[in-house]
């Protein structure tokens, strides 16, 4: 289903085979949230508000987007509710790293969370590297300038302690402080937790290291997509200059994900999880 | 000049060509900050107190250390001052980007700093571009999420006026926010400013990636070694995990700046700048 204005939809839909073109339904909406508009601007009759709409309304099992996260994450949370114990959703990409996938997250469903965001995010990516990855006993990281003990900013000192009490899911285990490489590498962790500004601008710088040594290694380069965590539907978020095969990645992760029930799977191994006895108060949703 | 426990600078001086041997001396120091160690224990007899002290003593005309970050900015600092208007060290690395060198900053002096910090470290990178690297008139961004005004979290918010009011030198000019893409491009910014937290996972990141993509690209991969900007004097930090040929290019990058008088040229461009006029009061110096 294209959500969008109708000659934008046309146009897509003149250049398919005539075959294909039954496959494609049409929902014509004008107006769509800039990525230089306030995320709060989804709040209202948009592209994006009413694709999440109709995933609501059972008539489509999934949403893709390559607009503004912040419109996106909002209209998720809006349009899909929140999971229960989950204040802040989470954008969840997975790189391809030497010894095998590493999930990364938050990459920007949450700019700046507080301690007690990062552990529940830990919950989330330990839940997803084993439904969307089949990752077993997932090692988790928490992202910082050095893996000694101690090392970081305050963010990272006071979230440590939280993500050495978090209840992991799937046999998980919090591994301690991991640093820049090991996201390509893979060596220390299954799953690295920051926070959704650090983990945006290392994916985008990951993806730029890749084109500057002559493309992607073999095994797949940056991720063109990430999952929204923490809502109650499958949302899939591709990054603003998404091009077509972009677009196309994005609609297979959503696939996967929908196939495996990924979000409601994931949504029931933490639904045993106690509630946050001491939730983040000030950690701002979505990006502006 | 070697600074550190006997034996092992023997060992290194045993394995010189012989004739090689005469140009090494020793200065012989038992205690060493350990990469777990607090910073300020820099403050003591130590390795690399020693070694900054050599520099002020006109004994060595620069620092190599690929000892903790935090306990070199702390040594430096103390040992050789600051320059007036800089409260908070910047270190500096150059990235070979596609479009010509990219100068991130900070990559580790300051972990937390405010959004007055970052503008001075915005004068400090953009006289490092034009002095180290011959860059003329350098476009100076700021890190963030997306490259629309308003993008960010609260500290890119708040530096975002400041960068735009900031007298750069050197003919410098502020273009406004990048993303992690253009550190290894270049085609939006020769000088890119982030918070040392950012910056140091980044580089971290970038690292990984090129070696996940089977080595770094043909003009040069991720930089060796960083150039801490603030101090009086030169001085180049490697990182911990450092090899020979690591610091062996910061051996030859320290050569470079104290050749150029980079640090004192630097110092100069900057003195003309008026204090900053609402300096950051509680950004934190160091990592622990």
């Amino acid at each position: 289903m294209l959500v969008g204005p109708i000659e934008v939809a046309d146009e897509l839909i003149g250049a398919l085979d005539p075959a294909q073109r039954a496959r494609v339904t049409v929902r014509p909406v004008r107006t769509a949230v800039g990525m230089a508009d306030h995320p709060t601007a989804a709040r209202g009759e948009s592209t994006v508000r009413t694709a999440v709409q109709a995933v609501h309304d059972g008539l489509a099992d999934a949403v893709v987007s390559a607009g503004s996260t912040g419109a996106t994450v909002t209209a998720a949370a809006l349009g899909l509710g929140r999971w229960t114990g989950i204040r802040r959703p989470a954008l969840a990409a997975t790189l391809p790293a030497v010894e095998g996938p590493v999930v990364l997250l938050d990459v920007g469903g949450t700019l700046e969370p507080g301690p007690a965001t990062l552990a529940r995010h830990a919950l989330l990516g330990a839940a997803y590297a084993s439904v969307a990855h089949a990752v077993t006993a997932p090692r988790v990281g928490l992202l910082s300038v050095g893996h000694e003990t101690g090392k970081g900013d305050r963010l990272r000192r006071a979230a440590a302690p939280a993500l050495t009490a978090a209840p992991l899911p799937c046999d998980g285990r919090y591994v301690g402080l991991v640093e820049g490489y090991d996201i390509s590498l893979g060596a220390r962790a299954d799953v690295v937790v920051t926070d959704g500004f650090t983990g945006n601008v290392l994916l985008k710088a990951i993806e730029g290291a890749y084109a500057m040594a002559g493309g992607p290694p073999s095994r797949g380069g940056a991720p063109r997509a990430a999952a929204l965590l923490g809502v109650g539907g499958t949302v899939v978020v591709c990054h603003g200059a998404a091009g077509s095969e972009d677009v196309a990645s994005g609609i297979a992760l959503a696939a996967h994900l929908w196939r495996r029930d990924a979000a409601g799977t994931v949504r029931a191994l933490l639904a045993d999880i106690p509630p946050d006895p001491a939730p983040d108060r000030h950690d701002t949703e979505v990006a502006p």
